[in-house]
């Protein structure tokens, strides 16, 4: 199963409101504090207790609504989605919610995650006769839903959870009710929230924030969640386990303004700076941050270090899809893109460089490179979480295993290759104690492309420990 | 004068490049690295020794260039604009370069800054048969310089300078020169780089850094700078006098890595930062900043006073033009638009509020609310300059003196408005100590915004001491 | 089953090639050549042997491969469609060819007619846990071909056009073979051409002529021919019966230059003109067509007639999709639309109008008004088809029975509703004279929309009298 | 003179409304009745006696105007214009009306036509300072009126229309009045219609049709219209002379609805069909026309002769600006353009190919070609007009003299070249006759680019004889 990378990885965002007068609307706004989440397409579907209305795009949120007629999009209830693609399925037809008609009623899906057995899934429903439009998985839950032309209900939602193996969080939406659920490790992010008497459900809090909603609790690992006009009710369709909550989504992913599992992003960052200055500190003049992922765990090591915290790289903020890319031989020449050094602070001084993780390992280069050449004496570089050597079937496209530095070189040999002073990593033990504050609650995270210890295998094995439900 | 602000302000970006072969696209990332100073439309016209040719657009650089084909800008020389409207000429005539073409020859010009008498100079021009065909100030000094039907020359460009009175930064591209011309008082900045043999001119000293370019000297108070294949010419068309820089290109409209009259716009920051918390202490738990440009400020006040910085509130990266602003009622709410308060953070906290300055009070408002709803305990405004009461007629748009919250309000009322714990500003000698390191190098800044003095008047008096040519 | 009209028809071409180097750029070419059989989308799914590959998209043939790049449409073999929708469905999803993949291998469905036991062939498939995708009646084919699971060959295909009733004709692409079957009635046309070593299969042969290619035979009612690397082999999944090719194809649809059944639509026209004017004489002074396809029976009218034809209509050709509508008002000021009347012919004359049908009878009392006012001084009407006062189910959209002028009201009450000084309509037996030219060919026609008598039903009962495979 | 042509052609339309409520649409519908006379920009300037507006862009005039809010286009009174451009100024800055704004009022120009001392009139302006921002002639009588700063009116537009040499018809908006002219040969059209109480100006009567206004009578040569709230007033800039209205207009370019100079266009070429039969009788089996603008004359060519009139060639509706080129491989292999022949008409038949004008003669060579290769037995092809042998220089576009194939070979080199089988040209004679009904009314038409023999020279010069005033 290690030996290479599955093909179509994704990371996404999901939003969910019933029971809103602008579910849209709203929706509209939830999706765009999670736009980091996925820049290749979004969708909404809404409905208004009758039948499903979607619209969907490739691109920003932005770009898919701006001529969106919200009015044309009426209804309390509403799903989103926002979606990231690396290979291949850049097409309309996979951007999510997934809408499925039938006679008897129809059903909208979105998923942030990965499903390990959609391969051997896909295969066993085609036998069977079974036409999939799409090359995402999440088309695949859906036929599991309908198999033997059952009707879509908790029974049959549970049943077809049960077939896949992976790290999900699933949302879908039917005309009178909507459903989540969350994998049994729990992996990826699911929260729920309530503003006013509508329930929310997001992958991040900060969607909450952005519309004014309150957090209300986490959708627990193998949860099936319900939500109609009735209220919420709440199923366990796998035995509860230890949950294994993806540490990258803390080091890089998320949003510093979202609380995890009760955690907040940027002081679990700031920690990692904080516990990073402890294990790895240097003798220099300014801490500097690469933008914007490393800033808050930069400021945590300039104040544990006591060094002046310094605004030492600059990020174009205009650089975005249509920027021109310098050519090869305007780049040697000294063009910049989207990272810039300012000289002004840099020159002459020992730099400690922090950056959240490393993964092929050139754009830390470019970075020691572009601040020597403004004149910077010395630049240590560290980094706020531990090697990352192993890939990730959960949903987080991280390149594949030949392509990670860390996987291929020793911490000496990286730091020639980026010509850095120095490198230092965060410990395992270091950055979980950065996120893990609170050991009642149930907050194990899964550190498995660092440490290569997997908490779910596609034969659906796991090392998870689970009680009995 | 001072009664009521003239219609059309500008604030833009002149980019020059004289001796390259990719002239035209190093004109296209040094306006993208100024992109901040205009963003409502584009343009770059290079000459290839034997005639112009334009691209120009609405919208930001990228958009503008992202079908531009760079072999048809062919060429060695060339000058771009990125430009800022407030009202009225948002139409593609206005954006600049402006084009001129004869049966003799071609000409064209960029601009940033403002003519004062220009509607006088017009009236006298189509009194005598002059047909313009732009609303913008730019053209006026087109017509001057060809009165009589003279060619465009040093003469003929000096004569018409003396005509206008104002702040400006002028670019003038022909087919085998260019000229630089900054106003008397050098209100507006304007650098001159090299890169390999190639000259550089532009607004700020980042454009040089973004292709890669070294700062050579700024264009002085008065000069006229005449670059051609013979190399490089400095005349002075006006008297030298004392400098009066922008002091707000400092405060707020330059970027933070540009070093305007040798003066690093990050450090004067932070200085700025470090004298607001000598003046005006508080006793809090943090410092936050309010993103982007009051970041550096509140990094210097925290270091200065002790205090932790923290990420406490938290700009959306991705509230674009197309980002759809949430109705009223959304609003009320809580939908919340650019900026966020991040609650994990400010929640039961003290806090100090570096803005870097404060206009009609509005924003502040809000801020000021929303880290209250997120549970803030109290927070304490520091304002990282003195109080703006006037307006400005040297190319800055600051709204109507009627609008400015500090012009109608005392500091006591403006902390009632805004529902701050306290607030404070930056005095004027401690600006000025934040900015004028180097006595020697005549730094003199323009704080008339602030004080009330100016130091040029529309009927050409002027405050400023000039020395004989 | 008369008594009320199905929801969605269509109108559409479909075209396909086997074997040429340029197959997706002919494709183009053949469907351009179709673009009056449907305007709201085109499709092409290209086959290199390996895997097929599809551009699809809303809008004119034109528009939609504006930007394709046919280089990325590699493969010798293809299949296109143009697309009319008359209500509901005009969205992506629909616009064909359907593409199906598998793990075992792709499918892709072009699709020309009516299936008038889809609503229920539907249910059928839901109940058995199928999804469909699209609301189009092409996609339930492809369900029944996968029906159990099983392989797409002429054996399931077969056994799935022998449980769909209607009018069609298709096209099935794969990666080794493409095949083509017409309705055991041959209500829709379809023809067979080589162009050199490739074959073309197409609605009209206006698409043969278009790329050079020549006609080789009909596809016969009740026939599934397949095409391969192998040559052409061609079945038969139903009896042999009389054929009823849609008189509508001859009176209005088809292409002037297109021959169907062996008869050149423009020729058919001109004898139904020749026809009529036998049957209809009329004192006048000219005989003028409603452009475009009234003209060539109007040229026949005048030739039989002796009266001189003029062109006394005009037909603006800039009249697109982008043509602002003219309000109520405006209209009623006199602007016009699509056509106008040129007076300087009109102008106190006894006019012949030749029209090839009425269906609501609007246009037709504009059209008179509009002579009228140019100064007619007669206008008789002359329609060179039977009267039309059934609806259609076999794929062409004729609005429901309540609003065909012809099933409420008499000859004299139609003339005058449209204001016209007489009117006669062409009779049946003019009809298929004008049509039927050789009776060894089996050239029957369908004419249910004008007589009432329909040759299939929906429960699967004929008309028809087969004669043993 | 006539050594070569001069480099920028036009061929456009204009239309001018004085007093109507929708003036602006009313300008839209009027402007698109004359989109062929020119389909590259399209724009319109409306006065609501205070201010003008302007909205133009690049285009036909239905992509133009169909995101255009006529709401914002408010005022009673407007002037448009279509236009053709051949080389260079595609480019916005060209489009018409021109709009010159000044301290004092404003002014819009739109013309159809050629100033034949352009470059001469813009090199005097130039020389005494005036800067024009286009290379559009129109420009120049814009700079000519206001040349001395005198005010815009009757005297002042007088003076700057007796400098100016060529063929035009002139609209001038102003805040409160608009005016018209036309030039003293009167080579263009342009005629005077009424809308209820509101004027209308256009260069053709398919405009008054289009919007439902009544012709009221010509501009005649040298008249210059004044039209305002208080009415219409004709004056006379130049002597009164003998009309020289081009020819090519009847031959080609106007619409066969409208009316020139009391003559109907289709009349005139379906008289120039009648005029050819009876100078050039072939023994044939039938008359066919090549779409559009020869089919007035085939069918005039048709009756005289008595042979059937067939539609022989089809000309493709929706080949329009987004249609694919088909390769020159594929041209070869037999793929066809905007016209194909109908295989089903032309077979073994003796073919009369009615042709308006031949210009190059790459289009005839081309419809022989196909036409024989659709099995026509012979190909006889017969010309509307005379030759066309010399260049023009009073706005039509016509290829230089160099590609004109009848100004460098013999009718029996042409027939060879072409492939016909025969060849014949309408006389000059013919020509007139078909067009000149009325002696009375000053009907001369001007036939240089057929004869040589130019009625007005650059040098002011003219054949034309003028009465006194």
């Amino acid at each position: 199963m290690l030996a290479e990378i599955k093909g179509i990885n994704e990371e996404c965002g999901v939003f969910g409101i019933w029971g809103h007068d602008k579910a849209a609307e709203l929706t509209y706004y939830g999706l765009h504090s999670m736009q980091h989440r996925g820049q290749e397409g979004a969708g909404i579907v809404v409905s208004d207790g009758k039948e499903l209305t979607a619209h969907k795009g490739l691109g920003l949120v932005n770009d898919v609504f701006k001529k969106a007629k919200f009015e044309e999009l009426a209804g309390r209830n509403a799903v989103g989605h926002v979606r990231y693609t690396t290979q291949g399925g850049k097409v309309i037809e996979n951007v999510q919610p997934l809408l499925f008609r039938t006679q008897t009623g129809s059903m909208a899906l979105a998923h942030n995650g990965n499903i390990m057995n959609a391969h051997q899934l896909r295969g066993e429903l085609e036998d069977e006769g079974s036409i999939l439009q799409t090359s995402s998985d999440t088309e695949v839950l859906a036929h599991l839903i309908r198999r033997g032309g059952q009707r879509t209900n908790e029974t049959s939602i549970s049943t077809a959870l049960n077939q896949v193996v992976g790290a999900y969080a699933y949302l879908i939406l039917k005309e009178d009710r909507m459903y989540a659920a969350l994998d049994p490790a729990g992996i990826r992010p699911l929260s729920i929230g309530k503003l006013g008497d509508a329930y929310v459900v997001a992958s991040e809090t900060c969607a909450f924030d952005q519309i004014g909603a309150t957090f209300e609790r986490e959708v627990l690992p193998g949860e099936l969640v319900t939500i109609s006009d009735d209220g919420i009710e709440i199923r366990r369709f796998a035995p509860r386990g230890g949950r294994k909550l993806c540490a990258m989504e803390y080091v890089y992913l998320s949003r510093p303004d979202s609380d995890l599992n009760h955690v907040n992003v940027h002081a679990s960052r700031k920690q990692m700076g904080v516990e990073l200055a402890k294990e790895a500190p240097v003798d220099a003049d300014m801490v500097i941050g690469v933008p914007d992922s490393s800033i808050s765990a930069a400021i945590g090591y300039a104040e544990e270090s006591g060094l002046p915290y310094e605004m030492g790289i600059l990020k174009n903020r205009y650089v975005g899809r249509t920027f021109i890319q310098p050519s090869q031989e305007l780049r040697e020449q000294g063009v910049k893109m989207k990272l810039s050094p300012v000289r002004g602070i840099v020159e002459g001084k020992r730099i400690v460089m922090i950056d959240d993780s490393i993964v092929r390992g050139t754009t830390s280069k470019r970075i020691v490179k572009m601040l020597k050449q403004a004149g910077a004496k010395e630049v240590h570089v560290r980094i706020a979480s531990p090697s990352i050597q192993h890939p990730c079937y959960y949903g987080i496209d991280m390149s594949t295993r030949k392509e990670l530095i860390a996987a291929n070189n020793s911490p000496e040999e990286i730091c020639e290759i980026i010509g850095a002073d120095s490198i230092a990593y965060l410990s395992e033990r270091g950055l979980e104690q950065a996120i893990v504050k609170d050991k009642t609650i149930n907050q194990g995270v899964c550190m498995a492309c660092m440490t290569g210890r997997y908490p779910v295998m596609e034969n659906g094995e796991t090392e998870i420990n689970y009680t009995k439900c």
